[in-house]
């Protein structure tokens, strides 16, 4: 069986990269994220190995949709293009909003829920590129009210997929290897 | 960079059939219960494609470990080895209870919110091998509270799956190329 | 300790509501899918009290928050301010997109995991007002790609809070009263 | 209408406290978990408010089943009860297993999305009673697994539960009021 019509997976990729660079974010800035997150307990672990990962994130189709959706609101809201009350909360940044959380959870979901844990991690401490998308003044010209929870959310779903690929512990193998 | 050690994924994914086979259910099974929700929308879709995806949601860790969890809490209940009053939330397989819910989500989420239809779907209608899994007596020996939902999360995850990589639409795919 | 300022819940509740019905639906309409959904189980269950469980439902500020943002993109698609290739996901409601699938599921968690299973089942048969508001032509006006699955996620978390006031098992009591 | 059988709230209440207890976390260790993460947004806050909120969090039915569960799972672990890798995975607080994660999940989304910062937050600092609860030996007699994930998600869901009564916005207040 074969899909009628098929998108280009490089053809998607490009187009995600491209808004996520207009928004003034460089995808090396979020791998600095991932790679702070995991090198703790992965001490070989390079720059280079989380850029992969975070390629991999911005493949899938549920994370470059919640981009394309997130991105949208935050440029319509400074276009002036959202009625109210959803433009105070947006151009706000609301911390009782919750619609950018829950488009976080979207992204960092596909690599399972131990990228909870630093999804919530960064998106309270705001490291590196995140915290110049964190600025709550009310009169400010640009709103990065769902994007700095998307670089977060980006940044911990990479970390996990590094997780996934090079953490498992030897008394898990063990474990399992006693039971087959 | 390597994985120090490194968890056979064949091993993995043997023991998980085993586990689920244990209880009652062939993948098949599981796998008719997939090609039943999507054959209205990708008529030439096989049984033998379904089973590729079923195999592919089987080898995600976030599903072997709902798997592993949900049927020891079944079984310890069977047993008698789970303390009041969770035993009976268990043995009855209370209606209130949510917590078989939530460990479907953490299925279904590895493919995506699309899921979440499907799985709710199969939940309430209990198709196929799902029905003989479902028996609310309070008195029964079996317990499959978990398993159920376990079964219908694997089979909307594998739906989601089978959706991602055939159902793309032609507007959609003109719209992406125009940005391009 | 008081909050500063406090918003009216009756203003923000009627605001909610205003807005839903602008879209064409009556709170009634969603009222009768839960009564369809509970009466089964609780056969002395009127649209009256569904009706009250929809408006608990719209009080919760995550359910609001849903409400305003869905529309929002719905509205903006149909007035053609959607950039591409945003807009034709949601001109087209198609079917991989999956954000309007994680919103409905901040609305349905409000009441516990309990209420997945009947966003998921009419979200798939779209009974009563969501078959009108149903409609994937992508050449249509009117875009409810959002408010389709909000209609849904509404009537199952009313649902979920009907059952969890009055669907209590008496073998349940009986085990919480024996470890008491 | 009135449900036939009902459970007395102070008696699951009483219940989910003294299991908690038993396990070594008084319930103020968990509302100081709470006021820490609120008392830079709200000076006033004292931990007798916080307590308030850590019980309505402890009413909701859905916290209290996760409770019961993991508890459970921690428990069954400690006496060795549970097979294997399962068994593995629980006394070694295996970073990839997930399942305690999305248990908590369940916990925090009670009070919605807000909560999933703070409770990614706590769980990667381990603040207060959670450091001792977070000892991932596998050699270990007590396995708290799942019990950290829950405490830290009582205090996260507690947090959001504070905000959501006090932290509303001033210019949040005038944009609804204006639309009214």
């Amino acid at each position: 069986m074969h899909a009628t019509t098929k998108l280009s997976d490089d053809l998607k990729y490009d187009l995600i990269v491209k808004r996520i660079e207009e928004r003034g974010v460089k995808l090396e800035e979020i791998a600095e994220i991932t790679l702070d997150l995991q090198k703790k307990y992965l001490p070989e672990l390079t720059l280079d190995i989380c850029m992969d990962h975070i390629k991999r994130v911005i493949m899938k189709r549920e994370v470059q949709h919640a981009v394309l959706t997130g991105l949208e609101l935050d440029i319509l809201a400074e276009k002036g293009l959202i009625s109210e009350p959803l433009s105070t909360l947006l151009k706000s940044d609301y911390g009782l909003y919750g619609i950018d959380e829950i488009l976080a959870l979207s992204i960092v979901n596909v690599y399972g829920s131990i990228g909870l844990t630093n999804f919530g991690y960064v998106d309270k401490l705001k490291p590196g590129v995140m915290k110049k998308l964190d600025n709550k003044s009310p009169d400010k010209k640009e709103v990065h009210t769902f994007f700095d929870d998307i670089v977060g959310a980006i940044a911990a779903a990479a970390a996990s997929s590094v997780a996934h690929k090079y953490a498992e512990s030897e008394a898990v193998v063990k474990a399992y290897e006693k039971e087959a």
